[in-house]
């Protein structure tokens, strides 16, 4: 049946989405999310089919078009385009073979990532597969073969070495920085570290948004060969649109994250697929363990691990693990630019640098050295700090940040929240506790991580001792108003406990 | 924050939708699915957030708004809105509960159907829902208060009667238009019938479509409550705006459809909402067993039954059970005009009237008529038989059509398509098979159920002996092109097996 185009401008920026009016999808017994091909000349493309009920949105005779589908046909307003009904993609059934509780083979899950990917499905059937998967669990073997399917459907980052190194964070701890420290001194140490980070989604900022501060994130493939070729190391935004590794991740955490849901499985195969997909053949794992982290129980952390470990070998990625203490923020400056100048202390071994970010650091690093056999079994802290100390890990730094086209900056020229507003103690006694959780929500409300500049300073961490009437820490924002929020946030709930 | 509104011009038909520019979002930090509150003035809604990626769409600093909000808000383009965050309604944490296989009590239940019916669900969150239930399955407790719950956000019949009969199908079996003959003799024997039937979503027709054919079938509550005083009875369509029965089950049935599943709880809790909400005393089940039927068993039949009993005592509905014969169709005329001549030729005793259907229609007529003690036990039969021999049940049906707008039509008037492809026997033999599912998929070929006349007429059915030449059955529609498919269609499959 033919139709005129009525260009709806609008992008849904993923499923591609046509819209009929009801008298016509009646006529040609088409329902709401039904798939149909729309075609014009030789071109032609499958869309998800929307249902107008009112002839002022879509009249009978004509078709509404998103922007997906008029690019897709080269279809303009008024154009004349030709409908006929699809067959659901075979991945449908898969999914629905697996919410019925059956495993799925390689090919069956290969089928849906790459829907997925491709925008095919309808956010009906993309949540059903995740319902499934969370609520029947995955099989090892479906781990394997998700995290392998989620590599082929994305780019690759080909490096011809022996020895690439990753590491990766468990999250839920605000501030955290220790990345781009490690990366330095890895570096300087002669190591090959192709560093892809993700952008914060709940937190207060993610390693890319603070590498954002200092330079370039978004650099094409070919363009990173080059780099590693020269400096030995990167740190960029996976999720660029120049780079993306395993895209289905995106797509999935876009359903995950309104459901508060991380599926495990789901999650070691997300994982793992960036890894897999830079090459790496050593990732360190950090693992925080307390109460408002991810991970509440070193238990917890060592059975995850193991899944981790079993996973890698398939992938032929060694993996070793760092528990570390997640019970309150780690380093000072909480936020994309207040990290930012926290991790450039410790590299230009400014004595205001924070000690946890410098001593976690340097143990994670250390922990790389010994397990990529850079340095003997027992050297490898003293090694890592001897990087910080002599400068060698800062000028690393510098190579690739000039190489992603930033240029040196002193802390102060790190530009941070413009309105101030900080706390003093009312008693004095110790600090027994720092929230996570609440560090996070102020940071958020302050503007973090869109506005750069925003966040929390602290003055003291857990364990100092404060006296009444003293500075506990300052909430910085760009904006007058969020500031005021923040400050709301900040006396409404209990951001440290002193006792 | 302020925002400049743009008309989007689309109505989605349930879910409120606003759009904001991609940077916009950031500022805000919302995401996709989000929930904001569009306020103009004293007027507020809730609405969830889509974000558009480009500024062709909706620039910076304007807000796309939807149907639905600009209605809600009585925002027209250029007003000024403010935006602020709203909560997630406290039943996606319900919905979370359930995923997590936790049991849901009332008021939980009641939290989740009541945002289905008012639109305040994503399609993520709905889907959810449904594919936790599906997944963990419902407690006799959760189906109990789901029911309730999908009758206390409905509308409601009120009949102060004391015997209120109701009749329900378990289907997958076409033509099986037995409904109006068994109302039209409950209602000649002084029954009160509220029977509300739905149309058909994957079938090639449903008693509301066939009924469309004689009368009007939307009509309001008081109109209803009037025309059961004075007739005993109407047949009308329970999904009507004006009649709006259990409207939670029409938005779930929209996800389940796409996906293929028909969950066991839901559809418990579905039909008896609907018998409840019309004040049933007495309802007859009637189960159509075979190997293309949606109960295969009678096994399965028996298990299903004994949860409708259980159900519709916690709810004051007796229930009784018919197990039928569903290998092969009901009736010789398939899709909504053909059923129509076969229900008009039962009702006024035409020679040609099919046998098959006129001796269920009196065996279930007559089941209603012994369970409500309207005849003494053994005594249905002959009665309801009679009703139809000395045309009481006819004149009760023309009582119910003219009371529904309708008058008295001949079979000849009721128009039926008017291009025709009979097929007939390439053998000689006994009729062995007639496939439930081919003949549905050639009759919605063909237009059924929007197209009224199209369908399928059998001149034959299982058991009889066919010579070869001899006319099997004529596919009817009222447009040549899905004639052809139609026709295509009935050569692909084998509608009937002689041997």
């Amino acid at each position: 049946m033919k139709f005129l185009v009525k260009d709806m401008d609008i992008a849904t920026g993923g499923v591609k989405v046509a819209l009929l009016n009801e008298k016509d999808a009646n006529k040609l017994d088409l329902h709401h999310n039904d798939r149909i091909i729309v075609r014009k000349g030789k071109k032609q493309t499958t869309a998800i089919l929307d249902i107008a009920e009112s002839s002022k949105a879509v009249p009978p005779g004509k078709i509404g078009l998103f922007e997906e589908v008029l690019d897709a046909t080269s279809a303009v307003q008024n154009d004349t385009v030709e409908i006929t009904t699809a067959k659901k993609p075979a991945s449908v059934s898969y999914i629905k073979k697996k919410l019925d509780g059956k495993a799925l083979n390689y090919e069956e899950t290969y089928a849906i990532i790459k829907d997925i990917v491709e925008d095919n499905l309808t956010s009906i059937e993309l949540t059903t597969y995740i319902d499934a998967n969370y609520i029947r669990g995955m099989t090892l073997k479906e781990i394997i073969d998700s995290t392998k399917a989620m590599v082929a459907t994305g780019s690759k980052i080909e490096i011809k070495k022996k020895t690439v190194v990753d590491v990766h964070g468990i999250g839920g701890v605000p501030g955290n920085r220790t990345t781009p420290i490690i990366v330095a001194i890895l570096v300087a140490a002669g190591l090959t570290v192709p560093k892809t980070s993700s952008r914060a989604i709940t937190s207060p900022s993610g390693t890319a948004d603070t590498m954002d501060i200092f330079c370039n994130v978004a650099i094409s493939i070919p363009k990173l060969k080059k780099i590693l070729d020269r400096v030995g190391g990167f740190m960029v935004w996976g999720g660029a649109e120049q780079i993306n590794l395993a895209p289905a991740d995106d797509k999935i955490i876009r359903i995950e994250h309104p459901l508060e849901i991380d599926a495990e499985g789901q999650m070691l195969a997300s994982i793992m697929a960036k890894k897999a997909s830079v090459g790496a053949t050593h990732l360190l794992l950090e693992m925080s363990v307390g109460k408002n982290a991810k991970l509440k129980t070193h238990k917890e952390a060592k059975l995850l691990g193991k899944k981790f470990r079993v996973l890698g070998n398939e992938l032929g990625i060694k993996v070793a693990f760092f528990t570390a203490d997640g019970s309150q923020p780690i380093g000072n400056g909480i936020g994309p630019a207040l990290e930012a100048r926290d991790l450039l202390q410790v590299l230009t071994k400014d004595p205001n640098a924070p000690k946890d970010l410098r001593e976690k650091s340097i143990k994670m690093a250390a922990m790389l050295l010994e397990f990529t056999s850079r340095v003997h079994v027992g050297k490898g802290k003293k090694f890592a700090a001897r990087m910080i100390e002599n400068g060698a890990a800062y000028n690393a730094f510098l190579r690739i940040i000039r190489a992603q086209g930033g240029k040196e900056l002193t802390q102060d020229e790190i530009p941070i929240g413009k309105f101030t507003h900080s706390f003093k103690s009312k008693k004095t006694g110790r600090i027994v506790e720092i929230d996570n959780k609440i560090t996070t929500k102020i940071c958020r409300v302050a503007g973090a991580p869109s506005d750069h500049g925003a966040g929390i300073y602290f003055y003291k961490k857990k364990g100092a001792l404060v006296k009444a009437g003293e500075k506990l820490f300052t909430v910085y924002s760009q904006n007058e108003e969020e500031l005021g929020y923040a400050i709301e946030c900040a006396k409404q709930f209990r951001l440290m406990r002193i006792e």
